[in-house]
């Protein structure tokens, strides 16, 4: 039996994002956005408000960064989203978060994260039904503990966190439960013996 | 230490969206898509190829449902990603999914996966940067297995898929983390002391 509840966000997992930019002074700013996904094999879009602190940002710097949140920083993650830089100008120093400049677009690196990528300001996208800020990624830069023996971004060395819309909570992954283009072949094969 | 890794679709966790519709002769059809989510409070963004079945399918219906895959059925879910109604013509039937057409859109819900969003088609984007199919989501159904005695989606009462694209891996969620809009408080609380 199914029951019927109306309109909801109702996407799971969502990614805990944190855009990092400065600002025309070059103070970085840092916000916790779940409303993103990759939109390209290059690119990524952000559902950001157009009155963000961090959409001003980007529009100006042309640039921004998103890193994945992990367990450890979930106190600095959701404090990145509950605080706007207007209403606390020493946002990002409180938020004791340290950061550098990116070498590759004019956006700040925050240290603590594990995965970063750099972005270039790729468009605009304004529609009646959509608005995202479309961002070229250039580069992604990562810890050295978030790599496993061959280099590889591993996420089982990190507990990056998930968020769930249903009921506003950040969770960590479980145990794997498959392998994409694989766990299907079953049903492939099942083809075969018919 | 940071490692650059050049370009790279770095966004963890991703979700596991089963993307379901009709053909023009109504035979129903489901793609496994991780591209895709919540642009606005009504609206969802999924990041297909123009030339999947299901984007032609939701463009002549003007309809789609997108459900979440959950571990009990990963098998059916990735079959749903490696085979396309093209070189399968009973790719669904073969799937063992059963659909019943959605009372609000006209697209199939498939009575297997726990959450499902029923979407018009609200507009194709289409410009250099981005290929979007973006619905409005009318309607959520759920398995009422998947609800909290208050009728709420309830993600622990799940097991929905997570999709690792740095090693193409399916997995459940862990333990929670924290919740959003309270973890930070400490960091907002040290304000005032200061």
């Amino acid at each position: 039996m199914r029951k019927d509840l109306g309109v909801l966000t109702a996407v799971f997992p969502m990614p805990v994002l944190m855009v990092a930019s400065y600002d025309e002074a070059g103070t970085p700013d840092v916000m916790n956005a779940a409303w993103g996904m990759i939109c390209d094999y290059d690119k990524i879009a952000l559902f950001l408000a157009e009155d963000h602190q961090t959409t001003r940002n980007i529009l100006n710097r042309k640039a921004f960064t998103v890193a994945l949140a992990d367990k450890a920083h979930v106190e600095e993650a959701d404090f990145a989203g509950i605080v706007s830089a207007a209403a606390m100008p020493d946002k990002f120093a409180r938020s004791g978060l340290k950061e550098t400049k990116s070498t590759f677009v004019d956006a700040p690196v925050i240290e603590e994260f594990p995965v970063c990528m750099e972005c270039e300001l790729a468009e605009v996208i304004d529609t009646p039904n959509m608005y995202a800020v479309v961002g070229k990624i250039v580069n992604v830069n990562a810890r050295e503990d978030a790599l496993d023996e061959n280099g590889k971004i591993d996420i089982t060395k990190m507990q990056v966190l998930t968020f769930d819309p249903f009921k506003a909570g950040y969770y960590v992954t479980g145990p794997q439960a498959g392998e994409a283009w694989r766990s299907g072949k079953v049903l492939m094969e099942k083809e075969d013996k018919e």
